[in-house]
């Protein structure tokens, strides 16, 4: 049962962070090929770095061939119609929250499974689900841009802290896993609407402005 | 034998790349010791982590310490000869090549004795391939020429593929590795020679271009 | 006894590379929690590339809480007197030297512990020690300064060797220890104070210089 949940959760937020890899790399003229590598590392950087962690090895995007089909869709997909997808990147942005929420969930769900301690679990799951869309700006040679957009990391903390606290309070795994999401969404919806962000600190010099952000994802 | 096959198809693999890791180290004006971080790196980072993905732990890099001296003896040379090995680098491309031809043969093979589902190990024989070249150039802040050079990441999957193919037909190992071999080289031969390469997407918008790539390896 | 010395060298050196992740980010203006992110990487990705190496999953770093702990402690106290630590950005260069020795010391003997090849034992040490800043600079995509500051990699390494070689002369680990962190801190010393450096390759055509190299931790 905990294992379905994963996995529908999993493939879910394969397949949206997939498509923001493959935006990515068409926007960096990528040729078709680069295209699905960086759609299999965006949608399955951050899962395959959790099991590696936990000890689930070989990793399940390793070992089960639907993560592959899944990112190469994805990736196919986005490389065909990018004109249209890109006219639709407002709506990925939402996707990606979902995606994110997805992952967060998944992510506590299976430490947690491997007897990770609580409080690892929970930050497990905020690494499913920020560690794909690190290793996709760091091979286009970004800055991650979450590790600075609004409140992203913290929203893939909190939902996976539902999980856990859920867990920890034996909540039924399922419950516990949508309330998480919920969490994870609601706090990145009230980042994009309204702006919420987390401060910066007080550098005490000049700008140290980085050209290579270029806001995808956001 | 399927062991000792992986064992020199690795070795020299590790050799070819650890160059070409070298001499992006020299280009960008590390010092001695930098350039053999960069060596190893690029000489052994596909390897191991197809090594963590299968679960072969500790990796074949860690644990048998040839690999480090390949590794190290190719940094050597290059450092030491510099502008003499920068005068060969169109045949460093083509040694480049070779070396691409033999680890996509050895990863696939060494995924495959593990047990890896075919299509994965066929991918894991590419991420063998492309994996060194990648951690060298997001080292050294570039985008991955490997993404981007013609049909680099694709004639590794063909080489890896013939692999796997042949061991589904079970044909001899070593008949499959060379015919894999031949593949890879073939693709990146004719991509040299005669500029095959991949379409990109129509991206819709300029260009966002890479001021960081530099065209190592090609 | 060779556990709990392996855990206060970890976690000194941990909060020591936390600091100076947490000054990265705070000079590429990530917010609070990003903040924290990059304390933990710098932190701990030594450690926990090493663990992943040798075999010993899931990492310390994972398994035991107290590495988070530190981690966040570390940044928080980095993101909230950020001016404050910034004046003394001279010393922390010293205490990143003492974090370097410590890391050295701590991930050759955990190699050792775990039956790793005296060799790459030594070389395991290095990466515990220089891992951490890698992915750092990687992250705000900088080419990592571990690579070209002067003796950084060699003195962890050669601190590693020395507890690698009172390993096989049978000295007592915590002596070796010791005189392996005494060896690490002053190569470091001699290099930051007398400017001692390795050579770089005549690189025989112009600067490829690196615009995002910033310096930091130096």
């Amino acid at each position: 049962m905990m294992h379905i949940l994963v996995l529908v959760l999993d493939l879910g937020g394969t397949f949206v962070f997939a498509i923001s890899g493959a935006m990515v790399a068409v926007k960096y003229r990528l040729d078709a090929f680069g295209v699905l590598v960086l759609s299999f590392a965006a949608g399955n950087a951050g899962g395959i770095t959790r099991d590696l962690l936990i000890g689930a090895i070989p990793p399940a995007a390793i070992e089960d061939w639907r993560y592959v089909v899944v990112s190469a869709l994805a990736g196919t997909i986005t490389f065909l119609w990018y004109p249209v997808t890109r006219r639709y990147s407002r709506d990925v942005l939402w996707l990606d929250a979902v995606g994110l929420a997805f992952f967060a969930v998944a992510g506590a769900e299976k430490a947690l499974v491997h007897g990770i301690h609580p409080m690892m679990a929970a930050l497990l799951g905020m690494l499913t689900g920020i560690g794909g869309g690190m290793l996709r700006d760091v091979l286009v040679s970004g800055i991650p841009t979450v590790l600075r957009t609004d409140l992203y990391a913290l929203a893939a903390l909190a939902g996976a802290g539902v999980v856990v606290g859920g867990h920890l309070l034996q909540v039924a795994p399922t419950m516990a896993a949508v309330a998480g999401g919920c969490v994870c969404l609601a706090l990145r919806f009230m980042a994009i609407r309204r702006g919420w962000h987390l401060p910066s600190a007080r550098s005490g010099h000049g700008a140290a402005p980085d050209n290579h952000d270029d806001g995808n994802g956001r």
